[in-house]
């Protein structure tokens, strides 16, 4: 078995620990030392090569390196090839670290707080308790999922808005268009982990955020273009919006200018909320791979027709 | 049954309005509003006033309105008075949500990544696992034990360090003296939930640091005089320590032109990590009450001898 890795080399090296550990029998190679690229089998990547069937005319899975798989654009890649997001629980651990964080963040009026530092102004506000603290999921996949877990347990009260209805407990399910109006204006706390397709691109805007209850707060980390970012200013600017914590921008990075930079009621980190952990990454990539080879689905494995 | 409540006035119309719902019975006065200062029974006060005895000379009780009694003069008061320190579940709810964010926070950088905000660089940084991650708690009493909960829960590996031993599951405890070396040097991020005595005043200081591991962090949530600022500030610049979060100093408002206001590695917030909910406290009051009328022990009463 020969994989291909294509990104960041700092991380290839672990990676190539890894395999060596856990398939010492497979051969892995990292860009640009591709070696015979007729006997790639596997390619992890976040972009793959162009023209990547001329290239890797045996290629028999792309998988992303990060959990998303919007980054492809399939109208270059072959429709019959198989395109797998990456699950794996060091991914979805950073994940619900930094949503905790964030809604903990926000709930107890950090933002303010850390402001008023700068200020070197000392005034408490009151908090109300997590149990009157209303937090909406927009997204409810693996992620979506496991980020409600300790919020849950923390007492906040939760819900989710999702495709399909979800049972988890503690967590009330909203579901589809029709049930969007009333999951946005029960969430004080609004968290994005949605999937980038048509249906989401630009979905955080003036509309959506004015269904919000005043003074509400958003938690960014789905994909830079799901938020439109005059409309984001303009609900901070009106009073509508609080504050917001935000992961992913498009583009990545910001423009020097850009005013999220300078916001005091924006908290801005650089798409790090979930990173890949090579230690679990290349288990979840073996595990996918045997799947394949016995005919199993992939953990993981895009419905292009949807687009995630 | 009289009660006497000196403490933040707007608060002090919730506490009125609770008590007229959950005892009836119960003559409730604010502060300076005495009425017959010989009918006071029970005084609730952050700060009783002087000459507590001859001014309610049939006082039962003193019942401090936060977590801490530290706050009074003992010398000043009568001493068969018994005095009791707020425990109720608001508190105990508050500082689990601040000591849980600051420990993602400092887990995940984001002190660094706030900084990095206003210099408006985008830069990201590796994270390990939580359960990479050794999390001490010193002083494992109501608080502490509260605040561990959701640090095992997210994988943190957690230890407490407390007169006596705990055992609270995926929490190793460490003992007094002899084991406080051995808590410090496995600790990457160190929480201060200490009562304040004669014995911990002043026990954040270079020497404790020094054990710590190169590169630890500080949560600062005991009490102002158990951290002395400039060790703290000299840890920061030799690199000992990474970054701190601060909510309580001495004296409480720092000075204008105090270092942590502007300091990059330091979070700090107005003594807000725990505030007291009315709604909880005053059912927590009348339980006092009546155990106090039955001839029970009450919840929180302090033991003079050691402080707390």
């Amino acid at each position: 078995m020969n994989i291909l890795y294509k990104s960041a080399s700092e991380r290839g090296d672990l990676w190539a620990d890894l395999l060596a550990q856990l398939a010492p029998d497979a051969s892995f190679r990292q860009w640009p030392d591709i070696g015979d690229s007729a006997s790639i089998d596997y390619l992890v990547a976040w972009q793959p090569p162009e023209e990547i069937l001329q290239q890797f005319p045996n290629l028999k899975v792309l998988f992303s390196v990060g959990a998303g798989a919007d980054q492809f654009d399939y109208s270059r890649l072959p429709p019959e090839l198989p395109v797998v997001r990456m699950i794996e629980p060091g991914l979805t651990q950073g994940m619900v670290e930094y949503v905790t964080f964030a809604v903990l963040g926000l709930h107890r009026n950090m933002p303010r707080y850390l402001h008023q530092q700068r200020q070197q102004l000392w005034l408490g506000h009151g908090s109300k308790p997590a149990a009157h603290c209303r937090v909406g999921v927009m997204g409810v996949g693996e992620l979506g999922e496991a980020a409600l877990a300790p919020l849950v347990q923390l007492g906040f009260d939760c819900a989710g808005w999702s495709r399909s209805a979800k049972a988890i407990p503690g967590v009330s399910s909203f579901v589809g268009d029709a049930e969007l109006g009333a999951f946005l204006a029960r969430s004080d706390i609004l968290i994005c982990l949605l999937p980038l397709t048509p249906a989401t691109e630009g979905i955080l805007n003036a509309s959506l955020f004015s269904q919000l209850p005043p003074g509400a707060s958003l938690v960014q980390v789905g994909r830079g273009k799901h938020l439109h970012h005059q409309h984001l200013l303009d609900a901070l600017e009106s009073g509508q919006l609080l504050a917001a914590v935000i992961d992913v921008s498009s583009p990545e990075p910001l423009p020097q200018d850009h005013p999220f930079w300078t916001h005091p009621a924006i908290w801005l980190t650089p798409h790090i909320a979930s990173q890949t952990q090579p230690e679990s990454a290349v288990r979840a990539l073996l595990e996918n791979i045997r799947r394949f080879e016995r005919g199993e689905t992939m953990i993981g494995l895009v419905d292009r027709s949807r687009g995630y």
